[in-house]
This record gives structure tokens, C-alpha cells and sequence, in this order.
């Protein structure tokens, strides 16, 4: 076979004439060479390529949970290209770093050279966003406004073609909410956990009742917080509270995907359950490497240009905190430690039900 | 001179049975030990460790500061001294790492022991607060609340007696406003400034004004931020202006300061504000190091704890996330670039005044 | 429950007057305070309690491997606990970073007053070293020599009744090579791996044998090389060829085990094999990460020091060095690329031997 | 101005379909696609772009020093400039950790595509270590030869007009040797500089000699070192023993920029020579980065090959261990520490002498 395989030389095989002919400066079409530039074009190509990187994991996972059936065999893979992700979020957020390294009046040097372009035209992360599960429906009022309104035309077509295609967020709730943990003859396991949780909450409440250095204020504010964590248990076991709730924007995950889950994390060391929760817990920490990322994202551009507006024509680092905390897609596994109970609460499960859970 | 010194063993040195013997698990004095509360305490106390090295560097950076007047030859000093704290705050960030490979259920199964033990009640950290600056009438209400009510007496008054001495924020603030950058005959550098920031702000309007890819809820928006951008700069000129937004807590520092920082930053390539430019960017970086400690450290409690109540009788992490923007301290530094013109813009330093400037 | 539990404070409970107020500084004893001292200190602090950190985790995988038969219901859990060692020593790496703030020159200033005190005298490290594996047998003899040396008698005794005990290398050892991999009637596994192996060595012989860029020195180092990993695969099927090579230092792995590993790595897509390739990444990783904790530490030493001797009498970094690379502990897994075949090389597993597998 | 600026868009400007449309399979080309090659394409893309923004840097700061005189005003910037090259290499150490997210067994299904393709053939690499100073006289016999059998003429020739530049470090090396700090009428530093190192060395012999924790062994190789640095000290006062050792590659630094590097370590505080110390500091620190790169470059290569050869048709893993060591570039300044005094054994420097040295 290796007979027929023509040389390979590195820099054709890495078309390094491409990669390292991709940096024009404005600075230099105008003027003189802004020493900085070279750095702002290189960081964001780097970027951009991550993107590549990310978007190419994703779409494999997404097309694994895209089938009929995720076979059993496809897990392993599925839980390793999502830790690879993660492995690139948290290198992405230390490349902010080097950006940092570029002062404020180094930027200004040919910041006007840029006019209007923007990061938000990076159509690599929209498509990130998308797939990821940040439909329009999700953004919030502010978001879904600007999300498109600096596009050309194809690139707009081709984010709207995306919205319409299933994302992971979706596929992932399918999957789960089509296991078959939640009703099982014989093991009474969520009326054992309504039990349970009945209890914690009481405790809860007596603890926070209790605590003498809370002033008024406080009391009141932890005592509607408590109120709030019981209104979202009882819409546990109770469909219709759920939706309403979900309808409220306070759920994104189905009623059933998000029982799952938290069946899935109550029982995390069955070896059964090892994929799934290692599944879960990536995507929970996907989601936070995002939001560190908007978050130190807004802040280097508010050090890098203050109030200024930015080269789009408007203040990034407003958007970019605004969005920070809107725009979480897996915020419900992140949150599922409110509905966790402690080992020592909880049935363990009969072996007749961990059979059947072989799925 | 060696001759008297007693020799010195490792374990002895570092008081390691002191050290090592600190971890009592709590679940053990009640019930089986939770193997992951070994971590919970060994994490807390590798934070406290570095809190006290943090303190020990930024005590003496005051104590130099804190003199008549501050010997050029200790500039280089208060530097490092500063690199190292961002230095150790870097670890810090990344140390959320590690207590979050305990998952909420491990956590569980030993933090109904922990009540009303809380964060909040880490001294050390309150006194780095304070003496970076984030004295009580800085901290919003919210927190002007909290922050002493968990504290036993001892605590209390050593945190009050500490809030009477100047802190870092403070003397640093005296030093730049003593600086003899401001008037300087023969060198009307302010006018100048004036004039080319006028002409900037200009462009900026019209940029924004030109944008066709605003809606208009947007062009609103940034027409509103534009002014206030503008309103700031001309504060710049007007100290009773200047005062009266510093009143209403836009600027923290005073004007003289300011307009220390502001010539420093412009001028940083001169090997004269070589030092003084270092601190100031050390400072900044602190306090956006601080600023993603605050926000990591958040959602890490969210993860943990989603929206039950923490430990403490309160839900920590919206403490957290509330304090995250509001308990920033040098953000005038880090607003600064809204101020800063291009290189270009700016007049060469006369000779004469180089010389004037070595501070 | 919680009614009879005492409120626990957070001073108290992470119990800070001790480890506060463990830091003495020689210095100040004899002379004046040198101010780098309280960093050297809690440096070495923060590591000790990371290394008991590490302990508390091994020796509970420790335990688990020590049962007679390990439940698969505790495979999640032991590799979550080595995962979580990975992430500690990744930050210890990082720490070293802090340490060198801290100039030569500042370390001068109270380097005599620590004699003979020496990081060789910290009990954990090597407790950490004989647990995952590191026993006498396998030290370069310059290390056999100073292992031993600077301790008391007490430290010595614990070290060597720790010698005596089964270290995590030979507990995973007997574990993999308990595995029903390697005879399987039926399926002719190694035969068809056999036949792979020579062609893809003979492919390998013909590419180093036609690369028309090597020197003549170049071509016969290649060669050995070649000749070496040929000698390797040979062993691999002949169980006295590798028990020579074992005894030569070539491999550490008993036979079975090793075949073991290879299996798992060669099919760790299935589902079967996803805890057990996890277990032998996380032991890679660990070796990995140790490795590059020496390296850096000698670098360390080195630049603290040059090539003066140290406080304990002797050149760490020359020790460090030599170490770096001859105190590897899970070298065969990391080797185990060498005998890896492509994927498309190698058979399909029958469903006969999946279900067979489920150990 | 503004107004003659043509509109800037985001992907236009930064070339991205040349940067994105750069991945080109070559197990697409002749089988299956491979989903790990895109990764494996994009890591080095990310690595060559990185490796052209520190040869940016490098090549600016060459300029600088290629000057009839270095200004004082353009230290500041050369030091920022070292500074970003070491954040970047910061960051490139840590990418290696993405690298390892792909599996061996991933890599063989397209190694054999890539034949006879090797990172030795990185232009940009090469040029990065010729440029920093590893010119072909401090080449390891083995890595002579290799360093340039793998390139085509036209990459060959523009390597060795590299050659004949003057590199970085010889650059450093004159701008030191020229600084006026040897011969300084009325201070008699060095002579009071020996006979504190005199004593120095003294109490290090007398401190080996009762160590009685050492083994005669042990011994002989101290007082081996003793004797090596008593050497290294005596050279620093004999010209002609100083170009010996010299010779024979124990210093690769001249000795007059030695004798002032060493100056500068010991009055580092001193405000005159805040920027010098931080140029030898940020050289230091590049030299330490860029062997950690080797190191766990190294490292990664065995794990994913093992003893095989690689795509080049050679070990590389063998070879970046050989070089780990031996290219090394300012170990001089690592070392330095060897010949630093501690604070109090030195004269205070005078008035005069200050003043004189405003270089």
C-alpha cells in the first residue's frame, strides 16, 4: 500500500504558503506598519482555527446522536472528542493572555484601520453557538437583534439553514429523555426521592430560619430563594408545573431528559451510568469554559479600549457581559445540584433494574 | 557566622506536624468519614496559605508607600512584589480546578456538618479587600450588610481598625497626585489633548452616526454611551465637574491622580515612567485577576450547590456573582484607554520636561 | 439528625491558628527578617499539603486494588480519584512559577541559615514515590544510595515498611494480568496480531532503509533502533525472551500484563474496555506529569542556585536531573505506542468474546 | 483621514479562506477520511503561527540591538517584546496537553500518509533558534548534521544566510561587553567581590566536608563540584582562564558581558538597571521555556509513537531529548547564580558610581 503513497513535505502538507501569507497589515496600506497588528491578526487566526477544530468535534458528535439509535460502542468516542473541547475552551481562554500583552495605545496605532469590522462577524462562532444549542429563541431581546445584523447575505443564509437543523442541546435531549429510568415497576425510586427532598427542604428552611445573623433583609431574600428551590421540586413530579415553568424560560431541558439526568447523577458510579455522566459533565463544563471565556473576553476589551465604542461601532464589552450569563445553554446540568440528594438518602437500585438499564 | 547556626531539618522547619495535623474531618466526629471532605479542607487551607503570602507582600508594598516619600530605588521592588501577588493569583484562579473534581453529590455527603461555617468568614480575605482598597463605602449595600455579620468580635474590630489606616488604593492615589506631570510651563500638553481628544470624540460620533448596521433601539444606545464617554472626557478638563461624577461613583480616583495615570500611560515608553507604568499595570491586572477569581469561584458554588443554600445560611454564589462587577477597585486604570489618544496625536516630550520628570 | 450537630466555625474547623502560624522564619532568628523567606515557606507548605492530598487518594485506590476481586461498580470511582491527581499535579507544575519569583539573590539572603535542611528530607514525596511504584529495585544505584540517607531513624522505618507493602504498579499488574484476554478460543487474536506486527515492522525497515536524508551514522543508529523494536514485538510472543528483557530493565510490566494493556488499548472503543483504557491513561498521565515536575524542578534549582551546592550539602539539580528520566514508573504504558497496531490492521472482536469480557 | 478608509470586514481581513481552507486530508487523499488528522494539521498551523509572531518579535528586538547604540528609551519596549515571546511560549507548552487528547492508535490511521514529512523540516523553527543564538558551532555534533539533511536548497540557503547575521545573543552579548562597569577609578568592586566569594566558597567546602550524611561516593562528586565552581570563580578574574573554559564550552558569554551581567544581577534594585536586570531575566526565561518545550515535545512524541520511528524516518523522540540539554542559549545567564553574593557581603554602591553609570 505505502508503495503508491506520493512525499509528503511539511510545509506543503501544513500549506504554510496560505497560513503565513494571510497577514496583511492596514496599518501598512495606509501607512506605516503598526508593530502590534501583526500580533491582533495572528491571535484571531488562531482563534479562528480552534473554531475549525471545535465545530469539526462537534458536528461528529452530533451526527453520532443524529442517528436512530447512539449505539452503546460510540460513547467512548463521543466522551473524548467533548474532552478535547474542553482541552481547547480552556487553552483559548489562556490565549486571552497573550492579547493582553498588546497596551491600549498600541491597539489605537491602527484601530481605525478596522472600521467596521468586528468579532461578531466571526461566523465560525455563531455557527459554534448554534450547534451548541443557542438558538434565536434563547438569546435574549438584545442578542437576537444584533446576532445577524451585520452579515452579508450568504453568511446570514447559512446560519438561518443551521438554526433549523437539530443542535446538540436538542439531540442530547431526546437521548435522554427516551431512556427508560423513569418508570420502573417495582422500585417506587421517585416517590422514595419526593420523600427525601421533603425533607431536605424542611431542614433547609429550618436552617435558614434559624441563622441569627441574617438581618431582615437577608431572612427575606434567602427565604424567597428557598421558596423558589421548592416551587422548581415540586415541578419535579409535576408535568404541567414543569412546563409553565420551562415555558418561564426556568427549564430549557424536557421534563423526562431532565429526570434522567438527575437519575443518571444520583447513581454516577454504576459503571452503566460511567458514559452517560462523563456526557453530562462535559457538556456542564463546556458551558462553563464558555462562560469564562465571555467573561474575560469582555473584560480584555474593556482594558483595551474602555468606553470607546469598538471598530463595529459599538461598545463590544457592554454585549459581550450582557451575554455572558443570558447566553448559557447547558445551565440546567449546571444547576442540577439543587435537586441532588445524598447518597446516604437514597435507595440503592436492585439489581433487576440495573439489569434492565443495560441500555 | 555559620558556626552558631543550629542545623535545620526539613520537616521541623516547616512545622509540618502542625501543618499536617490540621485536617479533622467533620464527618468523622459525626458519622463515616466522607473521603472528599479531605479535599474541601486541604484546598481551603492551601487558599489561606497563599492569602497570608498575598498579605505579606501587599503589607510591605503599603509600608513603602506609606513613607514621606517613596525612594525611586524602591520602585523596582514594589514591582516584583506586585507581580508576584498576580503571579499567585493566577494559581488561584486555576486551583477552582481542583475542587471541582468533587462532584455536588460527594460534596453532600458532609457539608450538612460544615453549617454555619461559610467563605464569608475568611479574615484573610476581608483584610486583602480592605487593604486593597475596597473599603466599606465602596462596597454596595448588599455587602456593606454582609460583610461584617458573621464575624465574632476579635474579628470585627481588627477588620474596623483596618479600614481606618490607608490602604494600597489610597497612597497610590496620594502619589500620583503629587507628581509634578500637570503644569509644566513652556508645555501645554493639556490643551493639546484637548484639542486632539475633541477631534476623536468627533470621528467617534460620526462613525457611530454612519453605521447602517444599527437598528435603531441600538443607535440609541450607543449614541447614550458615546455622551457619556464624552462627558467623561470633559470632566478631565473641569475638576468640579470631575468631582461631581466622582461623587456619583463614575471615578474613584482623585483628579490629580488621574491625570497622572493618564500622561504615564501616554508616555509609557519613557525609561522615566518605565516603573511607575509597570505599577499601574500591575494594579490593573490584580484587580481583573481578583475580578475572575470572583466570577470562577461563583459559578464553581453554582455547580456545587446549584440554588440550594450554601453552608453559611445564604446562597453564596449570588453574593458572589452581585460582588463580582461592584467590588472593583482600580477600574480607572482599566477604563483608562477610553481616555488615551494614538501615539500620533500626541506631541513629542520636550527635552526640558524629561528632565523635570525624574521622580 | 442535624439537631445534634455543634455549629463549626470556619477559623476553627479548617483549624488556621496552626496553619497560620507555622511559619518561623530562620532569618529573623538570627538576624534580620529576610523577606522572601515567609514565600519560601509556605511554598514548600502548599506542596506538602498537596502531597498529602495526593496520599489520601492513592492509598484509597490503594485499597481497592488490595481486595481480592475489584467490583466493576469501583472503577468509576478509582479512576475519578487518579483524574483528580492528574489536576493537582498539574498546578503543583505550575507552582513552580511562584517560586522563581523569587530571585537567587533574594534567596541568598537566608539560604545559611537553612542547612542541612533539603526538599530530599520530605517524607510524603517519597512516600508518594514507593506507593505508585517507584521501590528500591528500581532506583539508579546514586539514588538507592541517597534515598535513604538524610533521615532519622523513625522516617526510615515508615519508608521501608512502605517498601514492603504492595505499591499501586504491582497491584495494577496483577489486576491486568488476571484478565481472560489472552486465551480465547475461538479467536486467534494474537496469531492475526502477530502477522500485522511483522508486516508493519518490515513496512518501517523498508522506509528507514529508503530515506536518502540520513547520514551513514544516521542509517545505522536507525537501523539499531528498528532492530531494538523488533527485538520488543519478538518478545511479545515468547515468554522467556521477555522475562530476559524484563530482567535487563527493558520492560517493568510482568508479561500477561503487558498483553493485557496492549489488548485494552488496541479495542478501547468498547464500551467493556472505557474504564480500563481510562485507568492506564490516567496512570500515563500521572508518569507524564511527574516527569515534568522533575524537569522543571531541576531548571528550578538550577537557576536559584547555578551550580552552588544546596542547603542540604549536595547540587539538587544534578540529582533532579538525573532522576528526571530514570525514575519513570508507568514507562511501558507510556512506551506502549510501539507495539500499537491501526485500527484497519486489526480484526473485529466477536460478539462471543465482548460478552465474555464483560469483567 | 477616516474618510479615504475603505470598509474593513472581519473575515476579508483576516484571510480567512485561505487560513480555513488550508486542511487538506492525506488520508482523504487516498482512503477514508481520518477524523484525528484535522486536528492534527490545525495544532501545527497553530504552532507556525505562533512560531511567525515570536519571530516578529525576535527580529524587532534584533534590530534594536543592531544599532550603533541602543537608546534608552527603546529598552522598555525591547523588554515588553522579550516578555510577549514568553507568554506566547507559555502558552505553546501548554497546547502540547491538545496534541495528547489524540490517541496513538488515532495517529496510526494516517501516519504512514505523511511520510517523509517531519517538524524537523519547520523552517520558521529553525529560524527562531538561529536567530536566538543556537548557531552551528553550539550544535551538538549529532544535530549538525541533522539540522540541515532534510531541506531543499532554497530553504538550506536561507538558512545559512541566517547564520552569518549576528543572532540575538551575540547582539546581548557585545551591548553588555561594551557597558562601563569593569573599570570604575576609586571603587574597587571586584576586588572586594573576590574576597567575598573567597569566604563564600570556604564555608561551602567546610559545609560538604562535615556533611557526615554523605556517602564517600557522594562525597568525592561534591567536592568534584566544589572544585568545578571554584574553577568557573577563579576564570572570573583571569582572562586568559576565563577564554580556556571558554573553549571548551563552559561559558558561551564573553567575559566582559559576563562581568557586567553578573553587576547587574547583584545591584539589580538599583533604578539605573531595572531594565537591563529585566533583559536578562526575560532571556533567561525564554531559554528555561523553550527547553520545557523540548522536554515535553519529547515526551509527547514517545508517548504517540513509542519506540517507533516516526513520519521522518527517525526516532524523534531520541533526538529532543539529545537537544533538551545541549541547545541550550543563555544557560550563562541560568547559571549566574552560581557567582551571585548575597546582599550583605556587598559594598553599598557609590554616589559617583551611580551617576557614571546613567547608561
Amino acid at each position: 500500500m505505502k508503495k503508491n503513497i506520493e512525499p509528503c513535505y511539511y510545509g506543503d502538507y501544513l500549506q504554510l504558503d496560505k497560513i503565513l501569507g494571510a497577514q496583511a497589515l492596514q496599518s501598512e496600506k495606509y501607512g506605516e506598519a503598526a508593530h502590534e497588528e501583526t500580533l491582533f491578526i495572528i491571535v484571531h487566526q488562531v482563534y479562528e482555527l480552534w473554531f475549525k477544530q471545535v465545530l469539526h468535534e462537534l458536528n461528529a458528535v452530533i451526527d453520532t446522536f443524529n442517528q436512530d439509535t447512539v449505539k452503546d460502542q460510540q460513547l467512548p468516542q463521543v466522551v473524548l472528542r467533548l474532552q478535547r473541547v474542553i482541552s481547547i475552551q480552556r487553552l483559548m481562554n489562556d490565549q486571552i493572555a497573550i492579547m493582553e500583552t498588546m497596551t491600549p495605545q498600541q491597539f489605537l496605532s491602527f484601530r481605525d484601520y478596522l472600521v467596521p469590522a468586528s468579532g461578531f462577524q466571526s461566523i465560525q462562532f455563531k455557527r459554534l453557538e448554534i450547534s451548541l444549542g443557542l438558538k434565536r429563541e434563547f438569546r435574549i431581546d438584545f442578542d437576537q437583534q444584533s446576532f445577524y445584523n451585520r452579515l452579508n447575505d450568504k453568511d446570514r443564509a447559512l446560519l438561518e439553514g443551521l438554526e433549523k437543523k437539530p443542535s446538540l442541546f436538542e439531540l442530547v435531549d431526546k437521548w435522554l429523555s427516551r431512556m427508560p429510568l423513569l418508570k420502573m415497576e417495582d422500585f417506587d425510586f421517585w416517590e422514595y426521592y419526593k420523600n427525601a427532598a421533603d425533607k431536605m427542604l424542611q431542614d433547609d428552611y429550618d436552617t435558614i430560619a434559624s441563622n441569627e445573623m441574617l438581618s431582615d433583609i437577608e431572612m427575606r431574600q434567602e427565604l424567597k430563594d428557598w421558596q423558589a428551590t421548592k416551587d422548581n421540586f415540586d415541578a419535579l413530579f409535576d408535568h404541567d408545573q414543569f412546563e409553565t415553568l420551562r415555558d418561564e424560560g426556568k427549564f430549557r431541558l424536557s421534563h423526562n431528559a431532565l429526570l434522567s439526568a438527575l437519575f443518571i447523577k444520583q447513581y454516577s458510579e454504576e459503571p452503566v451510568f460511567n458514559l452517560p455522566f462523563q456526557l453530562i459533565t462535559a457538556l456542564t463544563e463546556i458551558d462553563e469554559q464558555l462562560t469564562i471565556w465571555r467573561y474575560r473576553h469582555a473584560m480584555m476589551v474593556q482594558r483595551m479600549l474602555g468606553t470607546k465604542i469598538g471598530t463595529g461601532g459599538s461598545s463590544g464589552h457592554h454585549y459581550l457581559k450582557k451575554t455572558t450569563e443570558s447566553n448559557r445553554i447547558y445551565l440546567d446540568f449546571f444547576n442540577m445540584a439543587t435537586f441532588l440528594l445524598p447518597k446516604n438518602a437514597l435507595p440503592e437500585l436492585p439489581e433487576s433494574v440495573k439489569r434492565k438499564l443495560g441500555f
